[in-house]
């Protein structure tokens, strides 16, 4: 039996709004959904217009599937739209927000929003990302690798390895290790790329510096000679925008090398200890962190016509957007706090160059504040994705993890738990922020989960189907697709070369996985850009619905250890069952449509396996 | 049987925060606490010093009265401090934020939050607030009052009425009806006010204006002859800080009169509609709209030396803090929006003026983002209390009783939902400014509760009570205490001369309530600046526990239509029942201590008659 109340749903997406992405004048058409046999008597949109609470009605406008939609017109009148719904019923009235329903008036943390002066990258929908590391990815030129002894750096001096020199372990990797991975040869594997359905590359650090990460650099206005220089930059850029495709720089402007220019130059650019030493992020003595309070040092990265962020986004790089490192801690010491007005001047900079950049930062935890619009596009959404996923799996929480006394306790996040925990982030955030959310399980910074031993096949290609199911961009990291080796407890092991040589099956299962994720998304709207609604949450078992105005899809994920029977209410999306017997990766669905006096009622009986994950298209209602 | 789940607690009082003000380098006590025999096997408090999640453990410091605290010593790096606790138990980590607790991670909406930078005004603890409506609180100087045709404003003139012309219907209240209330009045009725037990004045506004309520200003920089004029103001402030109590005068800079001199002068202070016409307030003809692009503008009114706003926080005056009418829609206006940058430059004016100053907003709604230490200390409470008890009670929400497809249904109001409705605003604020919330059911603006004829002595009774269980400043509408008469459906019909005859006996019971409760706010530390845990929220019955380190009071209101018997968690608090078989209002409390083994379980089995409210002092477990 299908409960009314959980049917309710809208959202920011072209089948709840009419435009979203209005302007000041326009009036938009904001509905919502239920079931059409809701005791629902009438259905208003409050929204706050310079501050004064509107009430808009809306009226039935459609009935499809057996849902019906409620449709009102709210005036546009200044540069956002903030709104939530009241559903009167006979003895209560009902407030539906983007953080669900409740019996009380509630209050704006959880208001729909549009804004009239920001919107989503052209490219957003149906992207799909693929992280590189550059050093590690491919060698596209043997005649700038780093040679061994080649440098000194602080008293090291950096090895040579060869490309198939793995397993690599912890006693041997150091951040002087060099395989040869360059920017040609990432040129070279685009169609690789493009084969398994990727977009839009985000490659970790290229600028000049000594290590293999790079994120110490020496110099941001040159590519690193070993990575292939300026120009290999520029022929990557080009090659990427003819095959259609983006690409995404990161940079840490937090802090530079030690040997930077600046350093060297003795600009007044860094915080100093009291002792007079150069303060360094986190205490890692090579990274000294760069102060904001000084107005030449903004001119330099984000002020000037030419400053360093302006200068790749322009030709003949036109880079499609930045990924901005430890961007948690930016312009933060202490008594010196000049990270807002500084997002706010650097995030305009950008965008002045380029509307479409993506902005993506490096947040691990909830900033809800800078993901309204007018700061960044999207953290690394650890926080409403793969921090949750990871957690459902059962591999604990990494912050957590790092707390001897709070890592230790083994609890087993329920369905429950993990749809609050993808709620907290997107319930406050608009819809054109949720549909860039980068959306990624693994990267530079954290074990591939299947490489971990209690993570295997299945419980890893569920974390590959949330990532259709969750609102947003699916991050590959590069190799997953490969089922790439490496250890999980350093980030050596997270950063092994991509092996190039013919997969095994492991590796196959988990490119055709991936490529079958890729394809969704790219190619169909519902999960380009459409709308999710939880539909079950019970246990260790959750269910979301993806649709847009075409097509339903169901997606079930089950951490649970045994085989479980459960009532899919299918229904609350206007579905009724699978519109056939195997899923999107070839699984046989077993289930049952329950009919009641002989018309499919909603619910779908299905018998779903320990361990297991499900993505099928429905069969909608009548 | 005890939850120990429910006994988890903490706040931002001295309870639990060594110092509610530190200062940058300082390291604070935070503490929790909870039943001593919980399964909590560690407890770690979070923190976000420059954006880091950093973990600080707490150890057992203290068993008392069946509670166990911990206390984490956690260093002040930055102008906040925002935390939550994390409680490991065997299989699961509990997080606690001012929103209560989850088994999974929280965003950082509900953290626990310290400033640096702001405090409370040195006198609100304890404060009681009373609003006066100065044309009708009484007449001191009758040789200034309004003769009747004295002058003509906008084709109408003034009537001079007699204090004792009541009833005062609809049919024939004008705001050109004047009684000859002054501001001398008030200043001898300053003994009256403090044998009530009040602290702290807020008049409606006294400057020039030709209606009786002056919302309409011709002249911010004068008071109004007909309330004796600037020398009476400076005779009311002295008399009033003479007594020891502050002042706080209410101000619409949103808008002028249409006789104020700028528009005379024609400044470029204003809106013009399309058509040229001067743009008024919610259409309202006689109040044009202030234009805070205008840097001139702002100039005038905070920016100068003795700008208004400035000017009368100066000597002579002195006042303690200005409200401000309709400060939701102040500086916003369609394209432009200003209001934030508005917000931050007045209020720093104000408290560079007076760093104790009260700044109140008139904001019914939430507005969390503007109560957090560097803009307003209070809105006038509607959101967070008067709306939350005055819907409790029964009447309904003011906001969706106006509109009549939502206000014809008759919800009446769970204690689970008054609940929540209090907490969305007070989880998102701190400490320090929960204390200062303004906390009213009555004002110049709503129909005052007694009038109602749903409302009985006791679901007003209640109000008051709540007004002691609810963090903040109780305000008192002028007259309330006397059970003042009026009709509700007009704002007239709450603005009637106050009665200064012998109070009947419903007046003298209001009397006795008040004045029980002002003395409990002053002279109780657990209501002049205590802790406020929830203890029971079943059906229509809620109930709050009050407490600081030296006493702990329960306060129970129910709005079931019968009497019930609850098994009231006293032990959640620490304690086991009654002080004495009386409350503080004299009521006998029916009830029973439940005792396993001879011993005190925590639980206090109470007969709750139907619409009754209790408050007593609770005897402490060994």
């Amino acid at each position: 039996m299908l409960n009314w109340l959980d049917s309710i749903y809208s959202d920011g997406t072209k089948t709840f709004v009419s435009d979203p992405a209005p302007r000041i004048g326009d009036t938009v058409e904001i509905r919502i959904r239920f079931l059409k046999e809701a005791p629902v008597e009438h259905v208003m949109v409050m929204s706050l217009p310079d501050g004064l609470e509107r009430y808009d009605e809306a009226f039935p406008t459609k009935e499809e599937h057996g849902l019906v939609y409620y449709t009102a017109r709210v005036p546009v009148t200044e540069y956002r739209l903030c709104y939530y719904f009241c559903l009167a019923a006979k003895d209560t009235v009902y407030f539906y927000t983007q953080n669900g329903l409740t019996t009380y008036i509630p209050d704006h943390t959880y208001d729909f929003r549009l804004r009239t002066d920001f919107r989503k990258p052209s490219w957003a929908d149906g992207a799909v990302m693929y992280q590189i590391f550059p050093e590690r990815f491919a060698n596209g030129d043997p005649s700038n690798d780093v040679q061994d002894g080649e440098f000194e750096y602080r008293g090291n001096k950096p090895v040579h390895r060869n490309w198939d020199d793995i397993p690599y372990t912890y006693d041997e990797a150091k951040s002087l290790d060099f395989f040869g991975g360059d920017l040609d040869g990432i040129r070279e594997k685009l169609p690789y790329l493009q084969d398994l359905g990727v977009t839009v590359l985000y490659l970790n650090p290229v600028f000049a510096a000594y290590s293999n990460h790079k994120y110490d650099c020496i110099d941001y206005e040159h590519v690193d000679p070993h990575f292939g220089g300026d120009e290999a930059l520029e022929r990557l850029c080009r090659a990427v925008h003819d095959a259609g495709m983006k690409i995404i720089l990161d940079i840490s402007i937090n802090h530079t090398g030690i040997e930077h220019k600046w350093v060297k130059e003795g600009r007044p650019y860094y915080f100093r200890q009291e002792d007079g030493y150069l303060q360094c992020w986190l205490g890692v003595d090579t990274l000294p962190t760069l102060n904001y309070t000084s107005m030449e040092l903004r001119d330099k990265v984000w002020r000037e016509k030419h400053s360093v962020l302006r200068k790749w986004l322009q030709p003949p790089y036109c880079i499609d957007g930045w990924r901005f490192d430890v961007a948690d801690v930016f312009a933060r010491n202490g008594r010196v706090q000049v990270a807002d007005e500084c997002w706010k001047e650097l995030c305009a900079a950008i965008r002045e160059e380029n509307p479409d950049a993506m902005i993506i930062a490096e947040e691990w935890g909830d900033k809800a504040e800078y993901l309204q619009g007018d700061l960044w596009t999207t953290p690394m959404n650890y926080f409403g994705f793969g921090r949750v996923i990871r957690q459902f799996a059962g591999l604990g929480d990494p912050f957590l993890n790092r707390q001897p006394l709070l890592g230790g306790v083994h609890y087993t996040m329920t369905a429950k738990d993990a749809a609050a925990r993808a709620r907290e982030h997107y319930a406050k955030i608009p819809q054109f922020l949720a549909d860039c959310q980068m959306n990624l399980f693994d990267s530079h910074d954290i074990p591939r989960m299947h490489n971990f031993d209690s993570i295997g096949f299945e419980k890893w290609k569920s974390a590959v189907v949330a990532q259709l199911l969750w609102p947003g961009i699916p991050c590959i990291y590069y190799g997953d697709e490969r089922a790439i080796g490496g250890y999980t407890y350093h980030d050596h092991g997270f950063r092994y070369p991509m092996p190039w040589n013919e997969p095994d099956e492991e590796g196959k299962k988990h490119y055709v996985t991936i490529k079958t994720m890729t394809g969704l998304r790219r190619n169909v709207g519902a999960f380009a850009s459409g709308s999710a609604q939880l539909l079950y949450a019970e246990g260790r078992i959750l269910a979301i619905a993806r649709f847009d105005g075409e097509r339903t899809y169901a997606g079930i994920i089950s951490m649970e250890e045994e085989e479980r029977t459960i009532d899919l209410p299918l229904g609350l999306a206007g579905a009724f069952g699978p519109k056939s017997g195997t899923d999107v990766f070839g699984s046989k669905i077993r289930g049952e449509v329950i009919r009641e006096d002989g018309t499919a009622s909603g619910t779908f009986r299905m018998q779903v396996p320990a361990l297991a994950s499900f993505l099928f298209e429905c069969e909608l209602m009548a």
